[in-house]
């Protein structure tokens, strides 16, 4: 009954985590509701510095006692690159000019710093902290559990997943090759880590110890339901509660989830550096057609900052990221109340002795 | 209860379809003892003539009374095109050096005569027809299921099934990514139909009336659960089945999937000139570093026919196209019947109302 384990572990009553989506689509009001429905709400605090983090989670303190996590980006290597940047920002100033923006003179390439990111994500003391693009050392990992904090962290491969139990973690995501975002992969070239979460969720069950929680186009009862056949403790879903009303995420994000083809996203680094899943869009076109060689993150990331910020508030989807899983489609826009017990009542129809 | 649906509509027991795995792997012995023991066995009759379908067909009727498939590739287009022979078969001779043969003077790139393969599959009088590769006109669909026999089609994605459905098909199989071998994708390019399985199964439930045959990295009864729990009337399993003894795949072939990891495949086309999954080898890494523009199906399939053939004789797995999904490594080369056995063991432990 690893469902129940689960549940025990992140002190929750059913095993639905909402994915930790950085860049504002976590508020305080996304992260309560689904808490307060029993799942575990996330911060996506991996762009946020500490001051920021300690803000985020006063603001979800206030709104819910329930138990919540904070996600936090394992920081990798960058290599400045300037002629690569000449590069991108060519393609960057055709958009630029279609939004009536002007390039900034400078951008601070540089990601929050680790250590005082995860300080003040201690300090709050959510029930978990989840990781993404890597694994803490195993020291922090013991660190952090002392302090009676879960590990949670996120492989694309069985390879992964088996580092990340050598480092001690309460859990593992399996992120499928489905899922919307960023791939969290950390040993293997995303190109060679492609595997669906039908095929990655019982190979990692076989080959690691701590529950395993499915990731990738589930949307509704009959995906959590097949994780669970799959061997999988819980699910975390994404684009289902992007498109809740109290996401963070730009309306028009939102709104062309629902009804979008099974083949309308694909794996891209041109919005951040990093392989990412999202809509396909005028952004992704422009870099396919010059076919740049890309900075890396976070330098990309810095870069193309403006346009995607402009376009999101001019309402532009085209310069966006729109970020979606494969079974975006199925999302709806409702609040997350809504949602969380409309998925409770699926699951429990389909597998009653868990839900 | 969409599985009896399937089982009564294809008259099998239990709705598991062995994959029509062609080249030669579907022997009479293994279409027999998945249909003996209440799955559909499935010819995969894709590159034999006419004759030759009469008599593999005939082999299975000694074995066995019960239902089974056949399988055809429906035809496409083919732009012959000599500079790109040239161009492969620089490639090509660098195996072949290796492996101490010459380049054949000539080859066929002619595929077999539809009209006379599917005369043929329908004088046998099997259960279905299944196609792949493309959808066949709605009046022959109409023409076939006159006789009696059911028709199974193969859509990568949604639109493709919704395709398939409009043409009267009987059923459809839902390729996910991870699935091993070729890619059926007919309307949309390989690179923009990678869905994986748990995204496309409940969308293409949702899309067409006809039951869907869920496909792709499933290897035991964790993996017909899911399918079950995601929409799917049944699955149909290439990668199992292709370890089983009677399997007419090479041993090399057959010994390299118990244990291979969830990323040791890739899609690729340098095989046969069409987009198909199978392990990592040199044959692969040969083109990747020429980078070569491959000439089209059947062109390029003919040309590599030697290099095959040679490395399958000599064991030699370097040169042989290793056809294999994302969750080969759960294969076990067993005894066809054994596996069905603990299939249905394993199903009915996890979905009792329906094994």
């Amino acid at each position: 009954m690893t469902h129940a384990v689960l549940a025990e572990l992140l002190d929750i009553r059913y095993p639905i985590i909402q994915a930790p989506m950085a860049g504002g689509t976590t508020t305080a009001a996304l992260i309560a509701a689904v808490s307060e429905a029993g799942g575990l709400g996330s911060l996506g605090a991996g762009y946020l510095g500490a001051p920021a983090i300690a803000e985020a989670a006063a603001q979800v303190r206030r709104l819910t006692e329930r138990a919540f996590a904070i996600n936090l980006f394992v920081p990798g290597p960058c290599q400045r690159n300037a002629e690569r940047v000449a590069a991108a920002n060519r393609v960057l100033d055709e958009f630029r000019a279609t939004l009536g923006i002007a390039r900034p003179d400078s951008v601070e390439p540089i990601a929050p710093d680790f250590e005082a990111q995860l300080e003040a994500a201690l300090a709050v003391e959510p029930r978990a902290i989840s990781t993404t693009f890597g694994a803490l050392p195993a020291d922090t990992v013991t660190a952090i559990r002392r302090r009676g904090i879960r590990v949670i962290g996120t492989a694309t491969t069985v390879a992964e997943a088996r580092h990340l139990a050598g480092t001690g973690v309460d859990a593992i995501v399996a992120q499928g090759f489905e899922a919307g975002g960023h791939r969290g992969s950390f040993l293997t070239a995303h190109e060679h880590s492609e595997v669906g979460l039908m095929a990655l969720v019982p190979q990692m069950v076989d080959a690691v110890a701590p529950p395993v929680i499915a990731s990738g186009a589930i949307m509704d009862g009959r995906g959590i339901a097949a994780a669970h056949m799959l061997g999988a403790a819980g699910v975390q879903m994404g684009s289902a509660f992007l498109a809740c009303e109290e996401s963070g995420a730009k309306p028009v994000h939102k709104q062309a989830l629902p009804g979008a083809l099974d083949t309308d996203t694909c794996v891209t680094r041109v919005f951040s550096g990093k392989p990412a899943r999202g809509l396909y869009n005028r952004f992704m076109d422009g870099f396919a057609e010059h076919d740049t060689a890309l900075p890396d993150y976070p330098e990309h990331n810095a870069w193309t900052k403006d346009v995607r910020a402009a376009a999101g508030t001019q309402g532009e989807p085209g310069f966006m990221s729109l970020w979606a899983g494969q079974a975006a489609g199925l999302a709806r826009c409702e609040p997350a109340a809504v949602l969380m017990g409309r998925l409770i009542d699926e699951a429990r129809a389909q597998i009653p002795e868990l839900y």
